[in-house]
């Protein structure tokens, strides 16, 4: 299947024999558009698997190509302690924290990755440091491609050390997130290696569509609110791109509301919803470190998003998120990052506003393995345990 | 399907309807007798999925009690960077560190876990800190089962985190994993609660045989060789127990051969096989912390699912336990827990033996997932990235 990259902003279209980041005549952000709608199938044969399974919906040339660790295909399962504890009589997990590297992220990278490989590219640099890094560096270790990273975290991190298990070449930054951008971009000119900024470019979120796919597969009737942790929003946007996709290929009739949960101390999206601008406090932080994005790339499509979908943004605060992060390790079973756990402080704000109903079926992608952050918050541990 | 505890030893039959853990005639360890053939079937209902599959294959009365946190179903995947560096064509990993926390145990507590809910049993004691009891207290978490976890382990480990994240309750012992067997011992009798001891009961192994289901539907042509790691051997039990149904059932014609990886350190199973008695040295220990076993409690039964399926039992150093660990992110993407990477040592060492051959078609499970145990080994970290 053919496909072009297209201008989000000002719909010029691109060739993607290249890897390409940005609109050459207006710098926007691009969205992949393919010749065809894409025919989302149920599994053939029953050596497929995951991803693979949909690989003529994704921007890759040949499915032989595809570069793949078994991501995808991930569980749903009930919460019924959860449920009770909000009220909710069907509620849901999809446990994308159980994809190769622990994160929902490895969708986008199977994708990416694979387009590197075709493009015939040797490096790649990007940040480092969070799920997003480990999961690249994991995938480019699979494909050959040298991975240069940047990062500010503390190297003793789990998943800074499981960055580097890989062989990457980490460059240690003295300063934030906007500091690693800025140092990547300098490295890429000056060494000529491809910056692929996974937060703009396209590939990535063409790989989150799949959600999208396997919800329709698992569900006889599809839930009507699907909450989703919002920082650059690519799960967000791949559901609202998959969903699209099955409504035109006439396999559903309407998609879900896809609603953002947001951290109060980083809420751009919320803000936006409701018209208004919005910068974060100097200092600004969160324990859902993965979605402490103040700009995410592809606001105006996140909004469209909500929008689209009839779904809305609210923001929580830490307090809530670390309490349902624990609920859910308790109630049922299930430890995440307490990044993933902000779905749940934001569907509990949504059944309080009236939005989510007793009755409604709801998901949430669960989209980060709990062991991967340090569980470390003393007051929740059994007084039994003596800590020393 | 009706089914009867059988001991091992002296072959009395005992009723199912009351927890054992052994025998009450010679104090042997149980293995479950089925009514019939358990018939092994491919998936039924597309919404179908992991272990509950299989339900009607495992000592549980009614599949609608099964407590699952969507395990099983892990993918199998070509290993094809460290397949080249071993010389093997066809080496291929089954990721079991994908299961819902990050570890193969969660196939035998979903079992064990259901049948003390089905028994209706409300609290039980066991060991913890590793990645049995974080696998354990998650499934009594979900289904409401008090966990009484007692672990000599420092309680800053993720896992031990993990488990205290899930409201069990967590009992320090100075000392080590014997004593910790023995608070748990005078505890049950103490307080009348259930001492479950997952390595003796006979639940635990039968969740594992659901990997050699998969592995028969997985491949065409089954692997000549599977290697598997080794503390008490309830995978490599496991695996024996599945592919003998699967022959019984027809579906496949002879079994792999299922070879053990020990740490040189424990090696009990090597020395057995080699008609050996073995003593672990004081003060012995390895990098491959799931597997120092000194003595496992079916070691009998190891030595006869090794000898009946032609298999062997190898014992690896840790520098090359953690060479193959670093290799295999290396060159392949996946990170697993060292003790995982003792099969890829066995592997480079049943190659050198002759007993692995070039062409030969060869699976490792992967047992755990890497990140649940520190990968702090700074000598392996890039250069560019500054240790504090």
């Amino acid at each position: 299947m053919a496909f072009e990259m297209v201008c989000s902003r000002c719909a010029k279209r691109h060739d993607a024999l290249t890897y390409r980041l940005a609109c050459e005549a207006c710098g926007g952000l691009f969205e992949i558009e393919y010749d065809a709608a894409p025919a989302v199938r149920s599994p053939g044969s029953a050596g497929t698997r995951g991803m693979r399974r949909f690989a003529s919906t994704l921007p890759i040339r040949d499915p032989a190509n595809m570069v793949t660790l078994g991501e995808g295909d991930t569980p749903v399962i009930p919460l019924p302690g959860i449920g009770a504890r909000m009220g909710l009589d069907r509620l849901y997990g999809k446990l994308e924290c159980i994809n190769p590297t622990g994160a929902f992220k490895d969708r986008g990278n199977a994708v990416q990755v694979t387009v590197l490989k075709e493009l015939g590219i040797k490096a790649a640099i990007d940040i480092a440091g969070g799920n997003a890094g480990h999961s690249f560096a994991s995938y480019c270790a699979r494909a050959g491609i040298k991975f240069v990273g940047f990062a500010y975290e503390d190297p003793l991190h789990p998943k800074l050390q499981a960055i580097a298990h890989t062989g990457a070449e980490i460059h240690r930054v003295d300063g934030d997130r906007i500091a690693c951008f800025a140092a990547a971009k300098a490295f890429s000119e000056e060494t000529g290696t491809l910056n692929m900024v996974y937060a703009r470019n396209a590939y990535f979120i063409e790989g989150q569509k799949t959600i999208a796919y396997e919800i329709a597969e698992q569900f006889d009737v599809l839930p009507e609110h699907i909450v989703v942790p919002v920082g650059n929003g690519s799960v967000l946007l791949g559901l609202w791109r998959g969903f699209k996709e099955l409504v035109t290929d006439g396999r559903i009739e309407a998609m879900p509301r896809l609603h953002a949960a947001q951290a109060s101390a980083f809420q751009p999206l919320v803000a936006a919803l409701d018209g208004k601008a919005w910068t974060a406090a100097p200092g600004a932080d969160s324990v859902a470190v993965g979605i402490r994005n103040p700009a995410p790339p592809r606001l105006d499509r996140l909004v469209l998003a909500c929008r689209d979908s009839g779904g809305e943004a609210v923001a929580v605060d830490d307090a809530s998120t670390l309490r349902w992060h624990r609920r859910l390790a308790e109630l049922d079973g299930v430890l995440i990052e307490p990044t993933s756990a902000t779905a749940l402080a934001a569907a509990e704000l949504l059944i309080a506003r009236g939005v989510i109903k007793k009755d409604d079926l709801v998901l949430l992608p669960l989209t980060g393995f709990g062991i991967k952050e340090p569980i470390n918050f003393p007051e929740l541990m059994s007084s039994a345990l003596q800590l020393p």
